[in-house]
């Protein structure tokens, strides 16, 4: 059940994003070698502190006593360490406390948080997408107030969106603010708020969605305010409590570390609230904390994924079960032997790598689209990082379920049975197609805005790099370059014409994009992930051809791109059908005929 | 959380599978009327007895207290109104009790059981895969005194195969039984004995699988026992506690109402056993308790599947979320108006339509192997349904995890609540694919042991009757046969090409066989999944066309099947490739590569 944190393997992946690019906007923050040492130290908090905690807490669980949670043993204390690392301000301004390094080397770190532990490190993200709401739209006093003390950790954040009525569909939230002077009085009920209350913080900032009494119905009348669990005075000493309470914990699934609260506004006459941005305008301050997370939630299924393979790899080297195919001697060998483990374990492998090489090149154009020194080019990244966050956060959370089952899988019986920790990862990972937008939530939003509003354009400059990476495959040697080349352009021609056809459709009936969005999101992560796992493998060939001291390293990641391409990106071309085609079947039941 | 047996549906695959060849080889038991009361009186204990004590079993799980198991609340009395019904002699010989009734018929019945309360339905399907065994390899002797007694459900049975170090090895087993007299003595210990103690009969009777001293090593050393917990005096009447107890339960993710039990024999200087069978062909008695609880458990896949989607269908239609895509009014719609809902809908019942056509038809042919008037047609159905069974137990239960894991998602963070009751299918599912034979290891049954014996035959005879249901679609009216018939040959193609591959390749290196195993099962049943909904689909267009009165129901089949051709069926044929050329990057790799 431990964890190592792949520093190797996320470095590669790391130059495929294209690091190289990146680091030099950041200084020397952002050195090469001090990247190295980040990761490292950051990979010893994660394999040292938060991995043993991992399923202890998950039996423990968060606990609500006389109105207070309490975390799981250790929790706490893992929080300190992490906070008085710096860890917390990684990517953050430095004016505020921040360590101002790229996203690019920050996403690997936070990918560490969340396979060493899922449940406690779902706690820091809701403060990171505070961080990212108040930089961009609070004023500069809420700046000065909150962000050092978020960014240092000694205060946390929470998001607080859902309430029973109001789930993806945010428009139809209740929860009420109403003017009084320089502040709002918040009154309402909301639920599944992610570390609603904890013991590691001595304040706590809810970011809370809410309606003006004079606001319009829907999506355009909600307005974001910032609801402390104690209010600040001037100095930012603590004063009052405010009038807020957890009223219970959601009996969940998985990531049973977190607490999960059902959150009370405003019993006692209303919660002091501060209004960010305008009113009106918390949709759109709503989707900055929630872009940030999107990637973050997409990470935490590499990271799952991540946790799982190691799992179930150990596993297949230790466990002594059957003969060798093929083999006369009688004896027992480890089941990582057998072919039908070895492709599980290659299954497991090729989609975590692939989904990470995806989620760490769009953080790298999150930075450029940022730092890049020429306009178009940041214009460009910013299309492209728009592009893939709804391919990051669904596909990559799709992979994380389907490697946790496929870890169970490998265990055989032991995976079913708790102590071993595989059926944990099972459990955790199963929320992370969920929230922060369901994943058809994001196939709509990639098709509807992403496609929509650029009518594909941002889609065919990416299919332009897979172009560019199979140019590089055929001009490398051997067959495996080849063999994956094939299946690279099998899948890029799929994918334009499946984006043709899904621009195309825009047009017309739009339920009919609807159906097609699931599956073309699945084809697009599909291509994608083959292209980055391509890249990569032109690059081992090159190590390889330069005489690399590690050429183990190497042939292995040539060998889970073909796998990748042989198994996975060879399934393309088959979606084309239901994406052009899918739509009949879909539409045409009556409710009372399902 | 609740569920109806869908007897509409089951009837529809009975009639699919070819019912009205099996019921006249039963005479009056299974006449047509009475094939509808026997469902509809299951179905009642299914909806009224054992779905509401689903969920309080799974909270509760059994307890062993003081070396006994007490089951959740209502097992003990819903298992005394299953015995009293009879339901437990379904199937079996009238000689010893049994209704005498077929399998084809028995089926569906235990199809409710599970999708009930898959915890309690674990019971009696061990019991179930000992009648088998007794009734195929006990003497004289041993069938009058266990046989009325396991077919009343008076006593109940269990399978002791796996021991830590023998799990999927069951030839590595350890548990020694020595000679003494007429008897033997039996020491060990067992594992994941699934309820190997409970509280519903008087006795339990143990078939353990052991090894004689001077027993060959490995599978050919291995004898059969039957171990009571309690002695057999002559007159069948309960005498003295058997050496053996229960040491502890299991900590599952899932199928919590069952006790899993870790068992340990002849503590005390041995327990007593009695051979089934000859000495060192355990193997051969365990095979036939196997091939039926493989169709059983597949059985299970659909049964579950079934479960969660019932479950989702009736979340959407109340689950009131957004407004309708297109339309200009902006009240919130039931969410089973969304496109992709609807999709995911439909994958979930056209996956469990397509895995119970399946599993009915191969239970008909279970039938007809043994009843059917010609040698050669008994033959021919005794090669189909050896040729089916892996693809039964593991594209069901495949299913089955898919079907739970899509129901969790239609109902968005809910679904991560355990409170709804869909997560308890998703970790129910999981053990599906594992147990009976893990799913890799169905694959390896169905390509080396199916396919090599006959070099294809019994596949080629299943592709012929594919070849026949196109021809019907052929010759029937509309646009969707049409369509559907597209995809059935493309499968079908597919299929033949795979077969021919897989079986050529026999020849060659065992392991390149078995990394092509499990894409060659996937393929497999989602043409025959595919083929068993086209004939539904032709049938349905024929009801449609002749007035039928519940154009509803057909016009669903027709529809089901249509999307199960357009969105699943067309994903069959990129299986080719890893079949016929996915070896390479799964064997390249050294074991410290991974």
């Amino acid at each position: 059940m431990s964890y190592t944190a792949p520093i190797r393997d996320m470095q590669f992946a790391l130059a495929i994003a294209g690091l190289d690019k990146v680091a030099p906007l950041f200084g020397e923050n952002a050195a090469p070698d001090l990247v190295g040492q980040v990761l490292e130290e950051a990979g010893k908090l994660a394999n040292e502190v938060l991995a043993p905690i991992n399923r202890s807490g998950d039996i423990e669980g968060s606990v609500l006593e006389n109105g207070v949670v309490r975390t799981p043993k250790g929790f706490k204390e893992a929080y300190k360490a992490y906070a008085e690392g710096g860890w917390n301000g990684l990517p953050f301004d430095p004016e505020y406390g921040g360590q101002g390094l790229p996203w690019t080397i920050a996403i690997p770190v936070q990918e560490m948080w969340n396979a060493a532990n899922l449940g406690w490190a779902v706690g820091p993200l809701l403060t990171f997408g505070a961080v990212e709401a108040l930089t961009a739209h609070g004023t500069a006093e809420q700046k000065q107030t909150y962000l050092p003390r978020l960014i240092s950790g000694e205060w946390a954040a929470t998001m607080n969106l859902t309430e029973p009525q109001a789930g993806s569909d945010v428009g139809a939230l209740r929860t009420r603010a109403v003017r009084e002077g320089s502040h709002y009085r918040i009154s309402g009920q909301k639920i599944f708020i992610t570390y609603g209350d904890q013991d590691w913080t001595d304040n706590i900032i809810h970011l809370v969605l809410a309606r003006l009494p004079d606001a319009p119905t829907g999506p355009k009348g909600i307005s974001l305010f910032i609801v402390p669990k104690f209010m600040v005075r001037p100095d930012c000493s603590l004063g009052e409590r405010n009038d807020l309470r957890v009223v219970s914990l959601e009996h969940k699934m998985g990531i049973n570390g977190s607490p999960t609260c059902v959150m009370a506004y405003g019993d006692g006459g209303g919660a002091l609230g501060y209004l960010v941005g305008q009113e009106n305008e918390g949709l759109a301050c709503m989707f900055t904390m929630m872009n940030n997370a999107r990637l973050q939630v997409g990470l935490q299924g590499v990271a799952i994924a991540e946790r799982a393979y190691q799992q179930a790899r150990d596993y297949a080297r230790s466990r002594v079960q059957s003969r060798e195919l093929g083999s006369r001697s009688p004896s027992g060998v480890p089941i990582i032997r057998h072919p039908d483990v070895r492709r599980m374990l290659l299954t497991m492998k090729a989609l975590t790598e692939a989904s990470r090489a995806l989620a760490y090149s769009a953080a790298a154009s999150l930075d450029l689209a940022k730092r890049a020194p020429d306009e178009a080019e940041r214009a460009r990244h910013q299309a492209r990082m728009d592009l893939l966050t709804p391919v990051v956060k669904a596909w990559s959370t799709d992979i994380g379920v389907e490697v946790a089952s496929l870890g169970i899988q490998v265990h055989g019986g032991m995976g079913f049975i708790e102590e071993t920790g595989a059926a944990q990862h099972y459990r955790d990972a199963r929320i992370t197609p969920i929230y922060e937008g369901t994943n058809g939530i994001q196939a709509n939003d990639l098709v509807f805005r992403k496609l929509g509003r650029d009518k594909g354009e941002a889609a065919r400059a990416f299919l332009a790099e897979i172009r560019e990476t199979e140019a590089a495959l055929s001009a490398g040697p051997g067959d495996d370059l080849a063999a994956i080349r094939r299946q690279l352009a099998g899948g890029r021609e799929t994918l334009e014409a499946a984006t043709q056809a899904v621009v195309a459709g825009l047009d017309g009936d739009p339920r009919r994009s609807a159906v097609a969005a699931v599956p073309y999101l699945k084809l697009f992560g599909t291509v994608a992930g083959g292209h980055f796992l391509a890249r990569g493998a032109v690059s081992a060939v090159e190590h390889l051809g330069g005489g690399a001291s590690d050429s183990d390293f190497y042939e292995a990641r040539l060998a889970v791109a073909r796998f990748y391409a042989d198994h996975i990106l060879s399934q393309a071309p088959a979606l084309l059908h239901p994406i052009r085609d899918g739509a009949s079947a879909v539409l045409a039941l009556a409710e009372d005929q399902f």
